[in-house]
């Protein structure tokens, strides 16, 4: 398994609100970075930040332009790497069309917080991931979570950070981090 | 190990500057909620936000007063559980003296970004856990890291969370929820 074999999508629609609705969230500046700063730690190939919603496309637009065209790569150029591989996406499907492209061959994974059917272990994920040799795209819902559909069109489904805890409410930026690093690190 | 053998403690003084000088940081408002979440959700014991400036210290309580006895406890109860085991101290000492006062015999274990002679492996240190069963204070630094004179009052060092990349540069939100989930999960 090659890092450069992961992207990482963070979607802010269609996401779930706290009624369990399905709408839109706004983006969250230290998402961005934490999560292009992780992404490139671990050598991933993309992240995906996903909104159709033109003024957030424009405001993450702005943000990562300023820290890699504009001055802010000159003053931190370590963030400037990170988030030269940050991109804002309208959907799910450009991510599949991006890869496509690329000579990708994108199998999607969405993470969930509350265990479903069919979820496979991080083991049985790796595993799988070492046989088929694709290119994965780990899928993070915002608010309270992914809706329904975009497990609906995805391949397999990756088990929540599970803990002997009667609590699991990881930021997605904190749940992003150990779900990378259990799929890539060796212990 | 049981996960309420270990306490975090987020520093913001001592720390180093830009420019590699000791310093004070400003306290940052997600530090302080995905730390506790992750803190909670991996039932440790305590969450240590460290500052003497009086300032910072009257901030930080009322973020935590706002999640735990004013309303912000009722409109999240998760919330209120995670920021519950969050508390400001002036120092490590004070850190040292809490756990004490409550019949723990605490072990600072600082983290680095930077590979330091000495540094336990992650397997090192679970193994120690497990054989010296006493308290272990998993101590992170803010800005450009803890200052030189935390590591000289430690008991131990961790490893960095290294890669096989030429890039090391995750925040402190995701650095310790990677350590935090190495040192507590089975895989």
């Amino acid at each position: 398994m090659l890092e450069n074999d992961i992207s990482i999508a963070l979607v802010h629609y269609p996401v779930l609100n706290k009624k369990g609705e399905t709408g839109s969230s706004a983006v969250t500046n230290l998402d961005i970075h934490d999560i292009a700063r992780l992404a490139r730690t671990y050598g991933l190939k993309k992240y995906y930040i996903v909104t159709p919603l033109e003024d957030q496309k424009g405001l993450v637009n702005t943000i990562i332009e300023h820290w890699t065209v504009n001055k802010g790569g000159k003053v931190n150029p370590d963030r400037k790497k990170a988030l030269e591989i940050a991109e804002v996406v309208d959907s799910l499907e450009d991510i599949r069309k991006d890869l496509l492209n690329n000579g990708f061959d994108p199998v999607f994974v969405p993470t969930t917080a509350v265990y479903r059917e069919n979820c496979k272990s991080f083991v049985e994920m790796k595993n799988i991931m070492s046989k088929e040799k694709k290119h994965y795209v780990l899928i993070f819902g915002t608010a309270w979570g992914l809706a329904e559909e975009v497990f609906g069109k995805s391949d397999y489904v990756l088990e929540p950070v599970k803990r002997n805890s009667d609590y699991n409410h990881l930021s997605v930026r904190t749940a992003a981090a150990i779900i990378i690093d259990r799929l890539l690190s060796d212990r």
